[in-house]
């Protein structure tokens, strides 16, 4: 049985004290039709900062509010004191409070069109410059960049597309191959089913016929009211819509459990105990149950991810995760740049059968956003599989993360290397120390640091040398 | 004395075959709030391509009609037998017929706004991709890209930001550090005054006291009536603008004639004589005459330039080359990406003074176009002289040539390197073979075709090992 306290988690979050700046961005770096401005957060802590020539280590943030990331990037405010780093956490575009046209951000594609990685990243090279001219001591600087799932992929590109301004990228969990023709669209689903799988043999064959038993509960107005009554839904459900809702709400916890497989208590995309998918499926053992014992059962384990702390009073599928995480930022890049698919058959994994139907998710882009999904940008601007001309990139993935079939995981080169963490969840490496870690995130941890070590020593010996 | 007829110049353009294409190429490959699409075309020779794997050589387009720089870069077509290569040309977005909006390009920035270089470069990633996958035997082949002066900026930038689809770069008199705080702006004007002098000892002199004669003499009416007259001009001077025009346009002239200083007679800015500089100070012998002898006198040598062909009715101070570069592109791009600051004091060049005045110049770009420059986009995009994570580009530039003031003149690294042609104008090494072709720009050709064949030669070995 697990017994934790939420207040050790609320003092961590204390323990990250950084100012809040803001920047005046340009909306559109690689245009001239929009010469429109915007006001972007970013983040700064000094405490450990050398002012002659301490390193610069950057998070560049992704699809959340960055004070989210800023909290749960303790491996960056851990290693800060011995590299004497200045931190740097800047947010990502349309997340947070960096709306480039406030409320209207989303409204049409004139407004929500330039939420794109590329522009992120010319962001990120424009505050960096900034910074570097008007931090007193920061002129030459070296810069490491740090980032985890979709924010590593921004660290790996940030490094790829942008070397004159960052020296090196601690990619953790960046999915970069996740996409068409790179990554079977099957992988991911399997990659969860296993963590729940090795679990206990009945969890993930619970979860496998809930989806069935969910069909047959609420086929009927009777079994729509009596779910929603037995999950203690916020809203009743009624129409299909509303069991669609639910069940690609359950798709999501199951995933977000197996990225939040950490081995202590956390509070990332939810709050959850250590080893979650264990507590949860020492909730589901009897998968022969008929279906509304199936679904009472599956709710106990629901139970651990969305009330965990005991607040909740009710359900709310709308409602994936952390409130920090923007959903509709990431729904419009899902439908524009980052086209990952996706796909289950309910046999090799616990999901409910979908194939990847690629013209269907670009008609309900159309509909959802005006625009037009380019499944192939990401590769075409960063090069896919091909990223053997890049240097200076660790790219770290932990085996229990479903997003590490869609990772580096080979040894591209000599400075553009893989860092296998068997027991790691999703950017395990990127959180904080704790007593509960594997020795396999200290050891990816140590790699990680070793490799920051050379790059800045690189970096100063090309100085020395420019200057002779 | 030169004698040299056009014959031979038309016969080698009509040397070139190469069959005409169009594309569908995305207005905006960074951003969804603009999702039109244009019509793009290149040209294709597969003359000597063998499909069997042979590589592409691709020119990316710069600053003009496509077919001028087919026309124009015979070391392309003369290797490409040797290597087997399939021959593409690219036409720059916004030029020749590759207008996004038709007649409307230019009107204002929501239709001008997408001319710059980071969307050229992707247009060609475009392109590229599909020609491989389109083309028979090109899915693995190959690429290399040639380029001269932007076109040389072009297809190093290309090199920098997509090595996963070029996978080197002949980056021929490339002024990637012609921008603000790379190089002083003095320098371009000076290299061209020092091609003059080594001319002449008093052909310097007269250009340089022109400037004084011409102001003098156009102060009145008479006298612009006067000059008007004496150098033919298609319309008479009338206002103090049209004398300014003058001079623009032959500062111009006296740049072009050092850009164009070839060993052979040639039609590239203008059609010229073999080694135009010494022909033109040939006619400026002398510096002390009173003002109207002076401009009679730079008239003769001015001749040289505008009219060499002796089919030209009069001179029009509006058309400063060859109609295919067109203008009004790179007005357009120097006001936004492409700010090239140059400064002249009439001393150490032979240029009427001018300050690099960059208010207002930003006013003049903002009264023209309504766009704001940005000064430091090329050098955040590309960076400037930071270029050493790079790889697989031969910068080659001309001592005659006064861009070669902004280009990179050092070994960046083993890979990254730098050749030198003492006796080289503008891209003299991407010209076709000539008799009259100096040692030096022999020997910078055998160094650029070992270089792309050991590109070529890795590229093949990396595949081989991904396979094994």
């Amino acid at each position: 049985m697990v017994v934790v306290t939420l207040s050790s988690l609320l003092s961590t979050c204390d323990a990250y004290k950084y100012k809040t700046y803001f920047y005046q961005q340009k909306v559109d770096h690689f245009s001239f039709a929009n010469q429109d401005n915007f006001i972007q957060r970013y983040l700064i802590s000094d405490e450990h900062w050398d002012r002659r020539g301490g390193p610069i280590f950057f998070y560049a943030g992704n699809e959340g509010d960055i004070t989210l990331f800023a909290e749960n990037t303790g491996f960056v405010w851990d290693i800060a004191p011995e590299f004497n780093a200045l931190v740097v956490f800047g947010e990502h575009r349309y997340y947070g409070v960096s709306l480039p046209y406030g409320n209207k951000s989303f409204s049409e594609p004139k407004y929500s069109g330039y939420l794109t990685s590329e522009q992120a990243l010319a962001d990120y090279v424009d505050i960096l410059t900034y910074l570097k001219s008007a931090i007193r001591g920061a002129q030459k600087s070296p810069v490491i960049t740090f980032g985890g799932s979709y924010g590593g992929m921004l660290a790996a590109w940030f490094r790829i597309k942008y070397p004159h301004v960052v020296q090196g990228a601690i990619a953790a969990s960046a999915p970069i191959l996740q996409f068409t023709d790179l990554t079977p669209c099957d992988k991911f689903g399997q990659v969860v089913t296993a963590d729940f799988a090795s679990a206990s043999s009945e969890c993930a064959e619970v979860i496998r016929k809930s989806w069935a038993a969910i069909n047959s509960v609420t086929s009927s107005v009777e079994g729509k009211a009596w779910l929603s009554n037995a999950w203690k839904l916020c809203q009743p459900m009624r129409t299909e819509e509303d069991v669609k809702t639910l069940k690609d709400y359950l798709t999501n916890v199951w995933t977000n459990l197996a990225m939040a497989d950490y081995p202590y208590p956390a509070n990332f995309l939810a709050p959850l105990p250590a080893n979650p998918v264990k507590v949860v499926c020492s909730q589901l053992t009897a998968s022969g149950h008929p279906p509304k014992t199936l679904l009472e059962e599956l709710f106990a384990g629901l139970t651990v991810y969305f009330n965990f702390t005991g607040q909740a009073k009710c359900l709310n599928p709308d409602q994936q995760a952390d409130v920090r995480l923007d959903d509709k930022g990431w729904d419009f890049q899902a439908c524009t740049e980052m086209v990952m698919p996706f796909c289950y058959d309910g046999k090799q994994d616990l999901f409910e059968p979908a194939p990847w139907d690629l013209q269907q998710y670009a008609k309900e882009c159309n509909r959802k956003f005006g625009v037009q999904p380019r499944p192939f940008m990401a590769q075409y601007m960063y090069g896919g599989k091909l990223i053997n001309a890049a240097s200076n990139i660790v790219f770290s993935n932990g085996l229990l993360d479903p997003w590490s079939t869609g990772g580096v995981m080979w040894n591209v080169s000599s400075s553009v290397v893989s860092v296998i963490i068997p027991e790691g969840a999703h950017h395990l490496d990127l959180r904080g120390a704790d007593p509960a870690d594997p020795p396999s995130v200290l050891k990816a941890r140590r790699l990680e640091k070793a490799f920051i070590t050379s790059w800045i020593r690189s970096y100063w010996e090309e100085q020395q040398q420019q200057q002779e």
